[in-house]
């Protein structure tokens, strides 16, 4: 990541001299503190590279207190304004060239001051909202009505206050959808995103506040008030960790994935984009669009019944499995997953490449399609559904095994699953399995859903949230090579008299690529031994699946002697699949903003007790 | 690795006290230097594990003069065999487990020590070969060649000299190829097998020397000395760095290859294991087997006229590309292969999948077939041919894309690249694209060939020579992601004042899966930018291949200023496949005795030199 604090060091003495290159003339403006401010607006810069900006305007208001921020902000805005303006314009600037900045560095420099602009008026505009003391007026649900756009004013209200939150509607993590709220009450999106439910974000919010809604206005809005939306979410096992419970997003405890191979349905993770719809199976039609014979649609009883049932074994994997471990090695953005944002199961129903041949798929249409789009029945508060696509030849293909789905693990696919269909593509990433399936489009274009557009890609480590560019990398379809230790757990106590220490875990590769090899270390990586794999429960079983149609994870095991004096071993796996790829040693190199294809080794730190700490 | 040196470092105080652990009672018959002669010892198991044997016999030999083995090793050698049966047969032996020694350490242990005594068995008969100066007896071809058995002994001719090979056999790296050589001259081997030609090899030869040839003999084996198999390989441009010239094996430097988007043939890498056939086009018969309906016999011209012509632009690279990096890492064996062991051509010829209809190939077929075998007209000396195999349903699939080529880069395939056919198998490895193709067999199995058996597989880092099964890993087809630095070179001179600098190279990925992004560092891997990719010679040219049929590299390039201050700088690049998988950091753990699948990041070090340096 480019460290903005490295270049100071190396070449600059102090922000004063700064601020005089940048062409500020008189010093003596400056506040004598400014070198204080300087160095939290540059730590700012830093870590608004790598952070939720929102996050970090907490600690901006933590520091008031103590003092650190008690000069005078609006005497530096336009000193950074300058700065910035000066850099760009500065190219024939003798003092850069003397200093080794090239035109390019000038600008990398220019754009984070700039764009540094609205994180810093942002915190400008919160510090004053809290020195408010005095008495906020009281503002009407009509006088709110009237605040609905940019140009008149964002306003809004929660609980009784109201909040002018105009500045906030370019800088709002969620985009621009946070205009459905404007001239009313925020109540009812944040129960659909739950996100903001943290305290950090009323924090943020009251910042705005500009006012206290009339009260019979406020009795009013209780009145009609939405119910949750997720209050018909099926019940889970206890047993799963929540990443998030509005959407569920769940995981199973590690040990709990080696158990079995076939993932026992209560503990498959879970991972919903929005509230799981109620659906009535005899009401359900799936409808397949986009061929000339124009619309099929079908009843859940037609795809049971119209075509051969397929069971095949298939790995589900999230994009974000395994996310904290790329999340300490630099802050990234999304849900917080461990190892176990994946599971093995079994899965029953109608091929699409039957259904697509039965509503006329065909070699006219393969001259033109080049994805099969779904759209699942759980739906935005706009009304939109969530959405995804895979391209055509794995939809078609014989050997792509893509499954409309209607059971898992032998039995009716449980709500949390995608009651009462959906798309199985085994070897490709669980974001395109699209459950509660509601349609299917054949087409010449990808889903031009947020999730396949704007969300599942990955992006070199130096790109972050400011310089994404969400058109320059392909949808994730299939996914790397991946393994994970599920046992022992971090942190782990071992009895040295016990001599033998057995690591299990899991491995699996998209694209059907069977896992070849896993190999395992116990003392961080020196040495090497390779894991016995497992391919079904049964002892000894070591059929394998038909070449690039492994879909399946392997389970592995293996059992080695505690090294004599050791007192803390690091457990590392590391798999191989037929491609002979590899997983990458460090996160470093892979991390990317959204924290996605985190497959780095996996390291497992273990202590080992001996028998007279125990005695 | 398993480095025997850390245990003894860990766990005996001296070698003396293992010899008491393992039950050797009385220490004074030892002689008093033993410690040192077991450092070497050690030393060699610790060698043994990573470099082929016979290379450090050599060491042994030379440090002879200075007196370092001059004590009685026959003393020795009964102690080494004792230490081997007492550890294995001491598994209640109290005295291990209070040193944490469990019984597998154990057994590892008498492994070692056990597998080496091969080794130091032959450097002490070796030894005493060495010693003997009395002249050697004159011995009859009648007598030489009584000797062509492990019972009557292994006796060969060289230069005159004969030579009893017996105590040989079983530790020849080759296998018992060399018992074609039993009871005659072993000239016409070594001028197939070019490998020998080399100072060791005769060295290590001179010590099994147990005589001289009869005169009138050694006559009648010059009158009969067969010709050199090589003398008719084409001519090879001069340009090409050679790692081995029989069989011809070579590498153009790696800056032409990011010159041009289609390497030109001259300068595409040559990888010959055995000499080039001379093939008459006239004569030239492919025969396809296993078909229900019998053999299909195919001349040139049918191959060119009954079947569609297709042209596919794929890139071949050989599985050793960049061995000599992995090398560096640790000792392998092959040839030193640097970055140029790959090259992107335009290829024109018949679909195999065409040419297996023609032959019967249908649902029966598919019901058991599995592979595709082929077969080189390129022999060995006991007359079987080159050999190799795929997957039925690589070759048999409409986007698999298998070529039998008659054209490269749009002329006659040249003598060194397989004239009149190659197969053109994309995205896989290029040991399975069959030059001199001769012979097809759709079969249940894969060939049996030693390459496809014995050669061409990847193993997990702690496999040596002495413990790798080559049952145990599949045969390697699609490649992993791969990329090199192709300019500038390793230690190149940086002039300061160009204040920028250009990067290019190449990236791949088999299977056909895409390379989507390079990135490039020019700090050793802390920050990196992405570079620009090329996917042919047109400015600008950006067309996509279709989905999974990606056969051909990118080039790449990008231009960074010259970090400031900087005097060196570690460029590095990686790539990323639309699969997503990576390239390993580093190559330690992707190390295999055979130097395959070298993959890790590419590293070159340049320095910068200063204006008033050259001044």
């Amino acid at each position: 990541m480019f460290h903005i604090t490295d270049i100071f060091r190396s070449t600059f003495i102090c922000p004063k001299d700064l601020l005089t290159k940048c062409g500020w003339k008189n010093n003596d403006q400056l506040p004598d503190d400014a070198h204080v401010l300087f160095f939290f607006f540059f730590k700012f810069l830093f870590l608004c590279q790598s952070v939720n900006a929102m996050l970090l305007l907490r600690r901006c208001h933590r520091l008031n207190p103590i003092g650190l921020l008690s000069i005078d902000r609006n005497q530096v805005a336009p000193v950074v304004a300058s700065c910035a303006v000066r850099l760009c314009s500065s190219n024939n600037d003798q003092r850069f060239h003397q200093h080794g900045f090239s035109a390019s560095w000038r600008h990398v420099l220019a754009g984070l001051l700039a764009g540094t602009g609205v994180v810093l008026a942002y915190g400008l505009h919160h510090h004053k909202a809290i020195e408010k003391s005095s008495p906020l007026p009281i503002i009407s649900q009509e006088e709110v009505t009237r605040h609905r756009s940019l140009k008149d004013g964002v306003w809004v209200t929660y609980q009784g206050g109201v909040y002018d939150i105009t500045e906030f509607v370019s800088i709002h993590p969620g985009g621009e959808k946070i205009m459905m709220a404007a001239g009313g009450a925020i109540e009812p999106f944040w129960s659909l995103y739950a996100v903001h439910n943290q305290e950090h974000v009323l924090e943020m919010l009251s910042a705005y506040k500009i006012g206290e809604l009339k009260a019979e206005d406020l009795k009013k809005q209780n009145t009609f008030k939405s119910s949750d939306p997720y209050s018909s979410d099926p019940e889970r096992h206890p047993v799963l960790h929540a990443n998030s419970l509005k959407p569920f997003n769940a995981e199973p405890p590690p040990e709990i994935l080696s158990d079995s191979y076939i993932t026992p349905t209560a503990f498959f993770f879970k991972r919903n984009h929005l509230p799981v719809p109620q659906v009535d199976p005899d009401l359900y039609r799936l409808h397949v669009e986009g061929l000339p014979r124009g619309v099929l649609t079908l009843s859940l009883e037609d795809l049971k019944t119209r075509f051969p049932k397929h069971t095949i074994t298939a790995t589900l994997q999230c994009a974000g499995n395994r996310r904290s471990e790329m999340n300490k090695a630099r802050q990234v953005k999304g849900l917080n997953w461990g190892v176990g944002a994946i599971g093995n199961a079994t899965w029953s129903g109608a091929k699409l490449r039957d259904v697509l041949l039965a509503a006329g798929f065909g070699p006219d249409v393969a001259q033109w399609a080049r994805h099969v789009q779904f759209e699942g029945l759980d739906k935005e508060i706009t009304g939109s559904a969530y959405g995804a696509s895979i391209p055509i030849n794995k939809a078609v293909s014989e050997e792509g095994d893509v499954l409309l789905a209607y059971e898992m693990n032998g039995k009716d696919i449980p709500a949390d699953h995608g009651f009462p269909i959906r798309v199985v593509v085994p070897g490709v990433v669980g974001t395109r399995n699209v459950k509660w399936l509601g349609k299917i489009v054949v087409s010449a274009q990808e889903s031009s859903s947020h999730w396949q557009q704007n969300d599942y890609k990955g992006f070199s480590p130096e790109i972050d949230w400011d310089t994404v560019d969400y058109k320059s990398a392909p949808a994730i379809q299939e996914l790397p090579v991946q393994s994970a230790i599920t046992t022992p757990a971090e942190g782990s106590m071992i009895d040295r008299t016990e001599e033998m220490l057995t690591v299990k875990g899991y491995a699996w590769s998209g694209g059907g690529r069977e896992v070849i090899r896993v190999d395992v270390s116990v003392d961080g990586g020196k040495t090497w031994k390779v894991a016995k794999l497992k391919s079904s429960d049964k002892e000894g079983d070591q059929t394998s699946p038909p070449l690039g149609r492994a879909w399946a994870w392997k389970l592995w095991e293996i059992t080695v002697p505690l090294p004599p004096e050791a007192q803390e071993l690091e457990l590392i796996c590391k798999a191989v699949d037929n491609s002979y790829n590899t997983q990458p040693d460090t996160f470093g190199p892979i991390w990317n903003v959204r924290g996605l294809l985190s497959n780095a080794w996996h390291r497992v730190k273990v202590k080992i007790t001996e028998d007279d700490e125990e005695e």
